[in-house]
């Protein structure tokens, strides 16, 4: 038996969530049965499919669904042993045990953080490598915009598109980000959404038009693009994020798709196991040549975990949002 | 020399668009010249897609753009003789000559009346046809929900999907229409927006869930729909007709595709002449049968275009809205 702590969801949120809406709850975790293994969380996921679920899916006073990296530190189980690293889906919990169903085995590459594989190696790269490869059907050398660009996603999205030749500007909502972007990243041109009117500023960041829209925003970044999208034009929907908490500006210009012929389309990260080694190998190679950049926005702390959930709605990281419950 | 009269957009609508928006012009019409013909209208088309058109691409004092059946009534081009039956795109002029580019020679069957080949066998069928089944990528037996399924489009959409062993619900908003989709198009369910509020009535009409919506509305129909889509449904976008006439009333719903990976996606007639072979064979096969039976609006007179057109909009069509020029 051993203390440890579970993050629960104790109040549906009204509109933004905050961070009194969970609670930080004291358990005790049993030891390892028979064929069971405890294990110990290193990295919380905080994220942006999350805010969804606080409405439904997500039972109250139970620990908040999710994924991390966690390390096995107790094995009765013939599959592990202690000190191995995996990664869950079994939610906010300090330590848990597991039969081993769900858990995922991983080697990390030495050269690589361990960070990398709950972001560009992990859910958020696959969706952004996904969704833009194969849900966006991106072509090498077109036109590509990219909303919430300073995010876990939306920044892997926009260096996967700079690494295939296109040309891709992106949208933030900070100077910060906006310089990031620009500078660190490579974007072509970055749409400051709080500072310049969007109509204006993307007609003159996409010159050309869009033919790939990745979509994490919806709303009035949304009617802003479907004008500007060309013949043919895609848009993967990844999220939309300005909906999730009650601000939900209807959108007006979806008529723009008829003539346009665009196409748009949803998708969650777990459609794509069959890009997964192709993912892994490619993905790889691009963080070990440095083509592909992250920021991160660590926490220190397991009990952190609501704030970082909050601070992710209000944009308060740069790239992925992690708790770091332990070293 | 000839006589005749074209139909002219005289003011761009504020909103609905108005007979005194549009002009009867007396013109003459020259003779064929060598390598001519001169076509007398016989049909004149009116269509959804026209509505935008009037605010911008639809140049003023100038015989307004589309389609429709006519006859050679002089020919001194090699291809044509008098008598000679086409459909063309040269829009609403009682005569015209032409040198032959656009005309699309016709040789009707003689077990169908000559008015199909401007819906069914025309523009309106094809729009069905390859938005269902291509667009819509339709596999039997699914459910399927049309929109404006009394108009042209939407009555052939919900027909062809009832051969294709389908369940299909429509919705239109007068109860002359409803009663003619349930009692002789043979719907499963027909809702009248006027009349029940559309989500709850969705429900009970789809009670498993929607996988191939056919829009043509957009609005709150969408915004209904959305929530009822099955994972991997489709949303073949046809028209958006509650947008055009200005009142815009924003979709807020579109985030529900994000976990039910709906594809929704424009297109237009145009889009399909791969498949025309086969279209002509299937529709000329399935209105000889009786298995696709059709409403029609046929106003009398070259002159009550713009009447038809302003009916079109306001709802006052059963079916495939035309004009009779001529016997």
């Amino acid at each position: 038996m051993t203390q440890s702590r579970q993050i629960h969801l104790v109040r549906r949120p009204q509109g933004m969530p905050r961070a009194d809406d969970f609670a930080v709850v004291p358990v005790e975790t049993p030891d390892a049965a028979e064929g069971q293994v405890q294990l110990q969380a290193l990295f919380v996921s905080v994220d942006p499919y999350m805010r969804p679920r606080l409405d439904a899916d997500q039972p109250l006073d139970a620990p908040m669904l999710g994924s991390g990296i966690a390390r096995v530190v107790q094995s009765r189980h013939a599959d592990f042993k202690e000190g191995d690293l995996v990664r869950h889906f079994s939610g906010m919990q300090e330590r848990f045990v597991s039969d081993g169903r769900g858990l995922q085995k991983l080697t990390p590459d030495p050269a690589l953080p361990l960070s990398v594989y709950m972001h560009a190696l992990g859910g958020t790269g696959i969706t952004a490598y996904g969704g833009l490869l194969e849900v966006g059907a991106l072509k090498d050398g077109e036109q590509v915009f990219v909303s919430t660009a300073g995010g876990a996603v939306g920044s892997v999205v926009a260096q996967i598109a700079k690494i295939k030749g296109c040309r891709v500007a992106g949208s933030t909502g900070s100077d910060d980000k906006a310089a990031w972007l620009r500078d660190v990243a490579g974007l072509d041109a970055v749409i400051n959404y709080h500072k310049q009117p969007l109509a204006s500023a993307l007609r003159e960041a996409m010159p050309n038009g869009i033919d790939v829209y990745f979509e994490n925003v919806g709303g009035e970044q949304l009617d802003a693009v479907l004008p500007r999208m060309n013949v043919r034009g895609r848009i993967p929907v990844c999220g939309m994020i300005s909906t999730y908490n009650g601000e939900r500006a209807g959108v007006k210009n979806l008529s723009s798709m008829i003539y346009s012929r665009v196409r748009m389309e949803g998708f969650v990260a777990s459609d794509f196991p069959h890009l997964n080694a192709q993912f892994q190998t490619d993905m790889t190679g691009w963080l070990k040549s440095g083509q592909i950049k992250y920021q991160e926005t660590i926490l220190d702390g397991f009990e952190r975990a609501p704030e970082a959930l909050v601070g992710l709605f209000e944009g308060k990281n740069a790239g992925k949002m992690l708790v770091r419950a332990a070293e």
